[in-house]
């Protein structure tokens, strides 16, 4: 029986990670300081005797170690699915300090714990951002040299540098899963649900950061939980690295504008800046090979263009428009 | 007028990088923790109105921000050499946190102090443990992928991450010198200080981790800091990153071993272990492409051999043998 710990339990990936955990007979331990994540995502997991939730922030020790100790027992956690971290890329430019409590901090706690409690397999959500601006040229799970151009992504590539240390010397099994745009519901930031709290509040116009020409994938949350899943079971290495996409180049941040004002505003118009970045730190155009993914034998359901087809038609919904 | 700090002041590197920086005129403000090193190192300079020395932990912003205020006053510092950092690999994989604080909260930290003064470069000495073990294939420094094996590596690596981002949003240069094994004087810690002190306590066998097999590139503390000076004056990026080394695929334990006895115990006995590695974390063979930093017109003096010689005379000089 696998005992699940998920770290930003309360978060959108977690939240699908957690469905799909539960409707396969898991045990899911979840926890979240809240300061993104929203506890009413899990109140539909409240009645099921398998799942349990405690508020704490993954980058206070003690208060991890002891919340894991109330809801699940010292010793009886197998698997962690860490996908606690910030997620909002300028807040981290502005101020480095929290990418490295919310991102890195929490990672080391992680690994603490693991190798306190003695858990078998770690499973990391890791980002494209820990790549850089590679200029285009398809980017594969073994290329070098990584440049991240984000506090975001150096945390997160400082996170897989601690993971692959600690594989060497404690921890049995580590998957690092490098994360496109991912998108669905339910929604807490990103781009789709901004432009549509920006129609919302004045839907005649959609001003977007950057000239729009910024292209990247994008991979629906379920299809993202299915391949984190998929992974887990089928990759066999102690260590694996795995990018994780839609086996497109991805979609420009014009025709997601342009999604998002069909659905919620269609009369709106789109007014765009003038640079090719939307901020520092923002990567502008991105290939992502998927081959190894695609070689273990996982493809997933949605292009990146279907992906924000179907997210806008969730979000719009889940915001009330 | 170049006006210098220089974190782990008080390390061997420091002392020999302080000693050439004073000689061609700069500025040298010294801070370090003294949890290894040791301010009789800097006795030397205490005379030369240029340089000062603090005592500080720059785990400790409110310290390193006191301690630089005190010594060079605000906003005046244009480089920073970054060398404090956890030197003793088990000891990190014994306990992260060691790695963690000494290593990479110390880069944090003199990162932000550089955007706080707005210092202009940071000279930040890397390792070649970012790489881990690529079974001996030739490491360039645009290799993928990196996978530390020790947390001291690991933290390099992150630290890394960290300053690339930096440069990214506001640090107008950085140089990533992935330093080998180095040895010289003042040692402090090593295989070569370490093999002495054993000779010194029991002259008749030296015991060796491993079987001795273990072949690594070497050079010398003053080949070193001259390439670091090399590389800060010549290289013309904003983001630069160097392997340093010697033009050679490096020297044997076994060898080594058998400099020191030959220099300070020639009757004494060897003893090796069964092992290809000397600890978790260990690298047993690594091949290290110095080729970029010939291409920038740079070649060491001494090879592997050459620096193992001189280091061995020079610390039995230094331990009174």
């Amino acid at each position: 029986m696998k005992v699940n710990l998920i770290t930003g339990g309360a978060g959108f990936i977690a939240v699908e990670l957690t469905r799909r955990l539960l409707a396969r007979g898991d045990i899911v331990v979840s926890v979240d300081n809240l300061s993104r994540g929203r506890q009413e995502f899990l109140q539909q997991f409240l009645d099921n005797n398998r799942f349990t939730f405690a508020v704490a922030d993954c980058a206070d020790y003690s208060e991890l170690r002891e919340a894991v100790r109330i809801c699940a027992g010292a010793g009886s956690i197998t698997d962690v699915w860490h996908l606690a971290a910030n997620s909002d890329i300028p807040a981290g430019i502005q101020d480095p300090g929290v990418d490295l409590k919310d991102t890195f901090l929490t990672t080391f706690n992680v690994l603490r714990l693991m190798k306190d409690v003695g858990a078998e397999a770690l499973h990391f959500a890791s980002s494209s951002a820990v790549y850089g601006d590679l200029g285009g040229i398809p980017v594969h799970e073994d290329i070098g040299p990584l440049n991240p151009i984000s506090n975001y992504g150096a945390m997160k590539l400082a996170s897989e540098a601690q993971i692959r240390a600690a594989v060497e010397s404690y921890l049995p099994r580590a998957d690092i899963f490098r994360f496109p745009n991912v998108i669905g519901i339910p929604a807490t930031h990103g781009v789709i649900f901004d432009f549509i709290n920006k129609l919302k509040s004045s839907a005649g116009e959609l001003s977007v950061l950057g000239d729009g020409t910024q292209k990247k994938p994008y991979l629906h949350v379920e299809d993202l939980v299915e391949a984190m899943l998929f992974i887990a079971s089928k990759a066999s290495d102690r260590h694996n690295v795995f990018n994780i996409g839609p086996q497109d180049e991805g979609i420009t941040v014009r025709e997601i504008a342009e999604a998002v004002c069909s659905r919620v505003a269609p009369s709106a118009s789109l007014q765009f800046g003038k640079e090719g970045r939307g901020w520092v730190g923002d990567v502008p155009r991105f290939c992502y090979s998927t081959d190894r993914l695609a070689g273990l034998g996982w493809t997933p359901t949605l292009s990146s263009q279907g992906a924000v087809s179907r997210a806008v038609d969730q979000i719009a919904t889940q915001l009330g428009v």
